[in-house]
């Protein structure tokens, strides 16, 4: 079983109206909704790929009702959400049908009370045991301490569990002194954590400050993997147009798919081009196109770099 | 007790940012929620005006449940809501916190079964035959005939109930024709119904198209009123400043709480203008300032037009 965390899951929603005008009133024409956090999104492509998977993290209120209503309809994923006194968070995604331009509204997080935190650390403990691999993703909701990740590293390492942290900021310096397997920053992120906007040197000094390997994600220009078993890049076979919503999350079930299957490297890192390529391809966001991830996993370029 | 129906209930949500920026990403600095619709928003008010009311109309889904839960704190307001298999709407409200101006996003309303229309029916039959009056309130979702209010209005009177009816469009000119005691159109809904932008013509013709009184609602100029016992026009001590969401809903409470209380035209009149003004002023969009209505109610001017 791959256990994935998100502390800050959220009930994403999307509207399309035929074009956003500030201060105007819009009929919004088609709804969606669906489970979100990083980590439930990691999850959802890691249930898709076939693998045994138990979300954990926190739901409450109305909304976390309809969001776990919703993960109970996913096949191979096991809810171990942790239950809340306030109410999971929204996230409104408004699409301007013309052209397809979004604008976004994200809701702060519930607050987190002591003995909720409490209360997850226990089923952590617990969960993280009989894990084959763990990610933890995304944002921390308020009330929870910004050395969480930190602690989380701990437990998980102490299980002798390889864990993945995909998280930004003060959460991110902090988890990374707790000497976690496998960071995968983003370019913005990389550059927050070292300083430094040239992703090469970036890499380096991200893998310096702790983690045993550091998987950059630069957009079009694919992964930059800084491992103790050597450096790749590894770039998709074309740009693609679409949404790049979850594209960074797919690539998160992929290097954790790629290393519980056990495949070096090269292996790994074209599975988590192909899925992040195939994401952005996908009408949906944060859902990936099946038959292009197929054909797009041969045609990954990896080079030692 | 007075009956509200609201069949395109919604769940009310507002959010404040700091400026709406098409096509970026927004934190959400604060959230509130609460249940609406308009004959929701006249059930509140005749609440909080010490009237025992009773709502009633459709609720569904995870929304559903969370409007009826606010409900349920309402003192006064008794919860005689439909079951729906489908999920009530929601509003969302982004207000800038600079210049307080409003971006509204209106999700379209759940589809209605006939199964869920005839159970509807049955429980307004009971519930109307115990109501001292009844307002019928807002649009219709879809899977509601359009001639819905029309029978609505002709099961009340049927039953010797005075029945104000508050839509607009087609349902309102098939509501008309079953001749309801009052109806409260505002200058857009008065010209859409009777092609005329002039107010005075065109409440005389919304009266002859079949309504016992037509209380026309305009904005900074009061109301305008046509009834058997005369013709009045009630106009605000000075023009308010603030947020007209719900202005209207209060006048409709203002006019059916003066009705079961059997005020006189212009003390009637009185108290629609003074709540609507009262919830321009409030802070809070559909709520009204109670000081300030207290003030207002004598300051109203009431003459014979």
């Amino acid at each position: 079983m791959i256990l994935t965390v998100t502390l800050n899951t959220a009930l994403d929603i999307t509207y399309r109206v035929q074009e956003l005008r500030p201060h105007t009133s819009h009929r919004v024409t088609e709804v969606t909704e669906r489970p979100g956090g990083k980590g439930l999104n990691v999850a959802r492509v890691l249930a898709a790929l076939g693998h045994q998977v138990t979300a954990t993290g926190f739901a409450g209120g109305a909304t976390g009702r309809s969001l776990r209503e919703q993960l109970t309809r996913t096949h191979g994923l096991v809810d171990a959400l942790v239950p809340v006194a306030n109410a999971t968070r929204r996230t409104v995604a408004v699409v301007d049908r013309s052209t397809g331009d979004t604008t976004q509204l994200n809701e702060p997080g519930p607050v987190i009370t002591p003995a909720e935190w409490s209360a997850f650390l226990e089923a952590y403990d617990d969960l993280v045991r009989s894990a084959a691999a763990v990610a933890l993703c995304g944002s921390l909701p308020p009330g929870v301490p910004v050395g969480a990740y930190a602690h989380l590293v701990r437990t998980a390492r102490a299980a002798g569990v390889p864990v993945l942290l995909d998280t930004s900021g003060e959460p991110l310096r902090r988890g990374l002194a707790a000497r976690p397997d496998l960071i995968k920053p983003n370019a913005d992120e990389l550059a927050e954590l070292t300083g430094s906007h040239e992703p090469s040197r970036a890499t380096q000094d991200a893998r310096r400050r702790g983690a045993r390997a550091v998987i950059a994600s630069l957009g079009a220009q694919g992964l930059l993997a800084l491992t103790p078993e050597g450096r790749w890049h590894a770039i998709p076979p074309a740009s693609e147009h679409g949404n790049p919503t979850g594209a960074g999350d797919s690539a998160v079930a992929g290097l954790l798919s790629g290393l519980v299957d056990q495949l070096p490297w090269p292996d790994r890192l074209s599975r988590a081009v192909a899925l992040s390529a195939a994401t952005v391809r996908s009408p949906t966001a944060g859902d990936f196109d099946r038959a292009a991830y197929e054909k797009l996993l041969a045609r990954v370029s990896v080079t030692a770099a």
